[in-house]
């Protein structure tokens, strides 16, 4: 965001916005013929004029006196105008770019404002890497307001990260300018069993007087959900049953229904406010995650306004869910979420409230986004040399470094079971026959080698294990996007094709690739911090493409596999999985070996 | 208030109250089956529980599991249970009541916490006195926020107060940990017309990312309007038109809708809502000024409530707007106005919805009131004796004090004509025959002499003046609460039975009086800034009935002239009054001479 969420602060500004409302000076830009959405009374009104002047809005209602020689003057003929919308909850290195061109996609559908959770860069770089994404960021107009990540490492103990992030340092982050709050709490086992190091996280924020976001996702809403919320946690994101976003609001959280690229909460989450007669204030629409072919091919915010309609909410509600009420929960309703005096000037116009078409976008009264294009040019942001260095792996990786002795002719292993869609996995026991004793992947089976090397710091540190679900016949894929910790992941059908892979992403300093019988059939290169591109959205979009018809060609039978492919080290999920140190049982919390 | 809001910090506490969430700890207080008034999602919820430990909200739902031997347990038997009531903009002062008795008389009408501007006792004795008020708020259990006063005086120039409060001066107030924002920017001429000095007050408010609350008391909603609130102001309780408060809120003002002892707006306010199918939760209802006798009589915010229902909002609507909607006013959501995880455990037991009769009060979690009456103690507030002495006039006053010379035989004055409960005046042109070169009372013509003696420095200032519309036959009536200067006002057929009134008053430390031929018939003392009394709302309302039978034995026609004298004063009103250093119209804003 340029100037910090803001083009100036108002009371540099108030004596101007005045003299602009009464007419006594011209206003920048004024908006004629508009049907207004009014989201703090929740109504339409017609023939509405907007005035505009340093950035905010100066007038609302007859704009007719605030038109001088030099005033802009745009005829919305009758189109909705709308406030820009804010995604309440984002992960921006999920949509593989940086915040520059993250802005260049985004801002056509309709957002002006994110509250980003950095959490993928700060496992990687730590908060010198979010201080490269706040650089990113503040060239673009897009307003980024950010709440510092709060669980780095996710699960302490159990994974190598590229940085740990404690309470005193996320603290000192509370009096940056961007920052607004700490991003997901996940670790609420430590919120629920009090432990201190967590609470003095929380405590940080709620000192600061900024904002807890939450990460509850149990289908408990007694003493836990409870306890958590009474930590000070003021949303979550989590809910995918439409009775726990219910009970969210019921107890005052902010529930931020989800639809992303990989989780479409939305079909069933929406029932919280479309099946019960509830004032909808505390109702929240987020994306959490948006994948670059989502944006490109389905939207941002117009796309889950638009889920949110098909699934029976109300437009002007649903309008409410993405500008007022989120900018509520932030409080940051004063600056934000409303086109009415004094707030920023960030408004969107709308060909109908019935298929959200964004035909304009104002941010800070400037237009920034028009017919789906971008009309604003920014400079892009280069990253350091330093955040596209990330990858460190302590050994030269050759088919020889996957090789796993077996300990007799016929082993049985402990194996991930993924499931497309969903988050958890299962832990499945399969035998294997060993092969020159050795243990191979087994095809025929699914079932397939897969390893986990520390990338960040060279320590040599790798773990091996099993996974059953990818399908794959023959070949082997590689990703540095491996929740939280992001290590170099790499599963395959042979340890040739295996190291084909991991060396693709060590040269090209990270991304994701499918290699096939010594041939690198795709790679999405992701150099910053193994996680982003700064290429535009729509050749990533052609490149994950690209990737993913690779994938079935080394037979995976997955939907975006790379999502699924990108858990399998998350530990702080259910049931078994592979992280550098090894496997983890991640529900008793302890390493178990490979063989049963 | 005690520890400034709440009891303890909620991040002293998080720990603590999640463990209590979750049953391992037993909590200190545990309401068992009440119908909760759920603010959050406008519902009645059957049946719940609620656990309170540290002052805060620790689990609402089961809370069997929180209940240990020490737990105290209440039955609420079916009973609503409601989050304790906010009134947005209070000045205490109009009660004659320090903050102490004023807790005492609210608290057990449901009344948890107010936002006070104590505008009238910082006119008389500035800062030092806003501190007392603190000082007394802080013995009490009230949450008593601190708006602090921004027009001191609130039309400089005109008249002398005992205090003049700058920019820098209400900036530094920024920092108390009070305070909340600034009190009633009445100045509304000089936001807009960009006067540095006023936008220097606001600004200051907005740095400190506090609130701007407004009076905005024009029936113009264009341009006049737009500016104030571009300017950064957030609420105004001056709607006396329905479309009035209806603008604001589509402006994204909070209207606060106001049933004052003085000021009955809500009839026609109240329309705003009931009128129009809108989304509520920009109103909110206020009493901006209550007298004894009303809290004696008819209570506070319950009182208000009640009102609210007889013209026909909601009641869970209507309670929204005494508990959550003014709590997002102020930004203090995370803090009060709901009963949910975290808050602080404010609380009211109602024996109905639609009676709102309040059983029960619990502020942080104690049980505050029951039944009409205080059920805690606490240690009473004595103001230094520099605030009780605060009646200086320059010179004795006599009889002869009050000789007005006539400049010929027969002479045009201009007269204040007051409207019974309306705050405008009109200018009148009365003749009156001089009486041996003096000009004189007329009762025949209900046309009475007047004067302000300045009271706070002895400058030996006054200004003199008639009155019409008392309808008072023989006496004389006197007050030091005379807005906002609150200098010595003076109104009588006769001189002597004047001097009498104001002798009277300057020995009994300022208040208000009613004397004829010679005999004081009834005197309110009001030693504390000549304002206020120690005494309790009982008293005081019996007080002030006594002395409005006084005012009938003079022949005052008026019900509750008190108020309407008090705004003799009023220079920010139109059209004409009376100041200490002459008589003013209030439209062209500059002095006239008394005779035309």
């Amino acid at each position: 965001m340029i100037n910090t969420f803001c083009r100036k602060p108002l009371w540099e500004t108030s004596r101007t916005l005045a003299a602009v409302a009464q007419g006594k000076i011209p206003a920048d830009l004024v908006i004629t013929h508009a049907r207004l959405v009014n989201v703090c009374t929740h109504e339409i009104q017609e023939d509405v004029s907007v005035a505009v002047a340093c950035g905010r809005i100066a007038l609302v209602g007859d704009a007719s006196r605030c038109i001088g020689p030099g005033t802009q003057v745009t005829d919305a003929k009758g189109r909705y105008l709308a406030p820009g919308f804010l995604d309440g909850h984002i992960h921006v290195e999920s949509s593989m770019m940086g915040v520059g061109e993250y802005a260049r996609a985004v801002i056509p559908h309709g957002t002006v404002g994110i509250y980003m959770d950095p959490h993928e860069i700060c496992n990687v770089l730590g908060l010198d890497g979010v201080r490269c994404m706040l650089e990113d960021a503040s060239r673009t107009p897009l307003k980024a307001m950010l709440t510092t990540p709060s669980c780095v490492p996710a699960v302490p103990g159990f994974e190598d990260t590229g940085a740990c992030v404690g309470p005193e340092e996320i603290a000192g982050t509370m009096d940056w300018p961007e920052c607004v709050g700490i991003g997901e709490m996940m670790n609420f086992p430590g919120v629920l069993q009090g432990d201190p190091k967590v609470h003095e996280i929380t405590g940080a924020a709620l000192k600061a007087g900024k904002i807890v976001t939450g990460h509850y996702s149990l289908p408990e809403t007694g003493p836990g959900l409870n306890a958590y919320i009474a930590s000070g946690v003021r949303c979550c994101h989590e809910s995918t049953r439409a009775q726990d976003a219910l009970a969210k609001m019921r107890l005052g959280m902010y529930a931020m229904l989800r639809e992303g690229s990989a989780w479409h909460d939305l079909k069933e989450v929406a029932k919280s406010v479309t099946e019960h007669e509830i004032d909808t204030r505390f109702a929240v629409l987020v994306s959490d995650d948006a994948h670059p072919h989502t944006l490109v091919e389905q939207g941002h915010l117009d796309h889950i306004l638009r889920r949110a309609l098909e699934e029976g909410i109300d437009p002007v509600t649903a309008i409410q869910m993405v500008t007022i009420n989120c900018a509520q929960c932030f409080q940051m309703d004063h600056e934000l979420g409303s086109i009415t005096p004094g707030k920023c000037a960030d408004m969107v116009l709308l060909e109908s409230l019935e298929t959200i078409k964004i035909k304009k976008v104002w941010i800070d009264g400037n237009l920034t986004a028009e017919n789906g294009s971008m009309t604003m040019e920014f400079p892009s942001y280069t990253y350091p040399e330093w955040a596209t260095r990330s990858i460190h792996v302590g050994e030269e990786v050759t088919a020889d470094t996957f090789r796993l002795p077996a300990s007799s002719g016929s082993v049985t292993v402990r194996a991930i079971e993924v499931i497309p869609g969903r988050v958890g996995s299962l832990e499945r026991h399969i035998t294997l026959a060993s092969q020159n004793g050795l243990l191979e992947s087994d095809p025929s089976q699914d079932v397939l080698k897969t390893a986990v090397f520390e990338r960040h710091r060279g320590t040599g540190k790798k773990g091996f294990g099993f996974v059953k679900g990818f399908g794959i016949t023959c070949g082997a894929m590689a990703s540095t996007v491996a929740h939280d910790a992001h290590n170099l992941l790499v599963i395959g059908t042979n340890d040739e094709d295996m190291a084909l892979a991991a060396n693709t992403l060590i040269q090209c300093g990270g991304g994701m690739t499918a290699v096939q019988k010594g041939t690198v059939l795709g790679t999405v290169p992701l150099p910053i911090a193994g996680l982003m591109n700064d290429k535009p959205a729509a050749e990533m979009s052609r490149m994950v493409e690209a990737l993913e018809k690779a994938w079935k060609q080394i037979g995976c039978t997955m939907p975006s596999p790379f999502m699924t492919m990108a858990l399998i080290s998350l530990a702080c999920l259910p049931k078994l999985r592979l992280t550098d140190r090894g496997l983890v049982d991640c529900e008793s919390f302890c390493f178990v070996p490979l063989e049963v």
